[in-house]
């Protein structure tokens, strides 16, 4: 798949204000102070009860809206990509869509979903429509609070996960292309990694212990890492070659923060120059899917994404999936 | 916007097995007979506790799957269009995959969500990826059980909904091209029709109450209806201009069942013969977002998708969106 070009032409993100350090956690659930922070993070920012999901999505979107140079009446689309919606019924877009002021405009809104993946399918989705002709200016955005659903009974989960949003504003011309967009998904290992509670099958009504444990996210962290980590390999060089691009070729890598120790594996199964990967890890955790636009946007500002060079993201996410793409700015 | 072409080459529907009647469920609420049946229902299905989300999509996955004359592992994609998910984490798409027996296959599996119209950007995005030489042979299907949280303290909700799956099989190559999607968004509408608790806002251990209440269906219905109803006519007129083609040159009419008012209203607004509309409401009721692609398999299996003639698929969702396609076959 080779698309028609497009431009980044603008990004933003929004970190709640709350800071947490990895001390400050320990003590809050009684552990001994560096437990946290064994896990390869400093602090992480937990969103507070006035920034929900749509309103940091429009925050990041504002920001990159302005990012771009566009009013908010130029979008075109408003597409999320959140690991977790803010509610059921409608999806967050639509309520971003409001916090927007074009609650009365009609731009249509919607959300694609693949947990910590879901930026690679709504990108895929913006690029698709300005090829097609459809849209000339897409936003998307993704906004997660993981705080809503830790189980700090798991030392690890309690540790790495953090809340934030990103946005990016993509525009019809120009010379960025994807080379190569891969997911691939392995349903069998659903399990590893889950939030129950929260959809058509668990009711609150009927088993309410039932629901409050599932009301909290599981994840098998160690066996997780292995399902990911032994596909990888084959999955990344599936993904280079279908974008005829080699490792060493690769300039900005724009990842998913799943963990340090997945971040450490990414670093050795790509080789090379380790800062290549922009790594926000210590600072801000594993944002779900808030986290690779938010890297994106970061490389953006770093003014790393010149022209003609070539970008992978890349990640994996409960599903289980291993995600990326290739881009050619 | 005209895709390339693509086949509708299979179809499937799954409808639960428990068939509850309007004075069955009039008894059950202790209402008068004839209450429920006032709104232009006869019957719904519900599903069952094994009838899960994920069960019922990937049974119409396996019909669809079926019916084109494939084989599972033919499969490239597997996209989910529910309006409700089974779960936050992982979503339903990847949980399908593994009923169909393709856990370990890697084919991408993906939600998309509209609420009701989730269909409507899932074969968008579908047909893109088509179109852009990405998969040959995807998998669309949609699952909803609304009555996981219908409050049968409103006698319309309790009255209109059902649960039940559908799927289509679409195809690389053919004649059949989309000739105008759209969808129309307006967030400032999105408090008349919610489903609130079960995503990152609302939290079951902070105030069980009022997560017990946010965890029905809430629906202005006159508000709803007179929202998208004086929207509707010029929406259809601009669905209709970007298509090029006149209200009397559709075929087929394949709506989303919202209630027996909302198919009134867009019998009128369309004129003609109505016997155009596919309309099972009396026997399914509102299905949220399976009953558009049921309603597209019944009338595949009807013959009525001859080749060379037109088909608008319509309706309105949460957000409120409106949304449309016009394909010609």
């Amino acid at each position: 798949m080779e698309t028609l070009g497009f431009t980044l032409a603008g990004v933003g993100s929004y970190e709640p204000r709350t800071i947490v350090t990895s001390d400050e956690l320990d003590a809050r659930h009684g552990r001994p102070a560096g437990t946290a922070a064994s896990h390869g993070i400093g602090q992480r920012r937990y969103a507070a009860a006035d920034e929900t999901s749509s309103f940091m999505g429009a925050e990041a979107a504002r920001r990159a809206i302005a990012d771009a140079r566009w009013k908010p009446c130029d979008v075109e689309a408003i597409i999320g990509a959140c690991g977790v919606m803010e509610q059921p019924i409608p999806g967050t877009a639509p309520l971003v869509q409001r916090w927007l002021g074009l609650g009365d405009s009609g731009v249509p809104a919607f959300d694609v979903n693949a947990t910590c993946l879901s930026f690679l399918p709504a990108l895929d989705h913006a690029v698709a429509g300005i090829a097609l002709g459809r849209w000339r200016r897409v936003v998307i955005f993704a906004a997660d609070i993981a705080s809503a659903a830790i189980d700090h009974g798991d030392v690890e989960s309690s540790a790495i996960f953090g809340d934030g949003a990103a946005a990016v504003a993509i525009e019809a011309g120009g010379t960025s292309r994807i080379l190569a967009s891969r997911l691939e998904t392995y349903g069998n290992e659903a399990d590893l990694c889950r939030l129950e509670a929260g959809g058509t099958r668990l009711r609150p009504g009927e088993d309410w212990e039932g629901f409050l444990a599932s009301s909290l996210f599981q994840m098998q962290g160690m066996a997780l890492f292995k399902a990911t980590a032994r596909r990888f390999p084959a999955f990344l060089a599936r993904l280079l070659a279908e974008a005829g691009v080699a490792a060493d070729e690769l300039g900005t890598i724009i990842p998913h923060h799943a963990s340090a120790a997945a971040l450490a594996h990414l670093a050795r199964a790509i080789g090379g120059d380790r800062r290549r990967i922009v790594d926000v890890f210590a600072n801000l955790g594993n944002r779900i899917a808030s986290g690779m636009p938010h890297a994106l946007a970061t490389a953006r500002e770093q003014g790393q994404l010149l022209r003609g060079s070539t970008s992978l993201l890349i990640g994996s996410s409960a599903g289980v999936s291993l995600g990326g793409a290739v881009i050619r700015w």
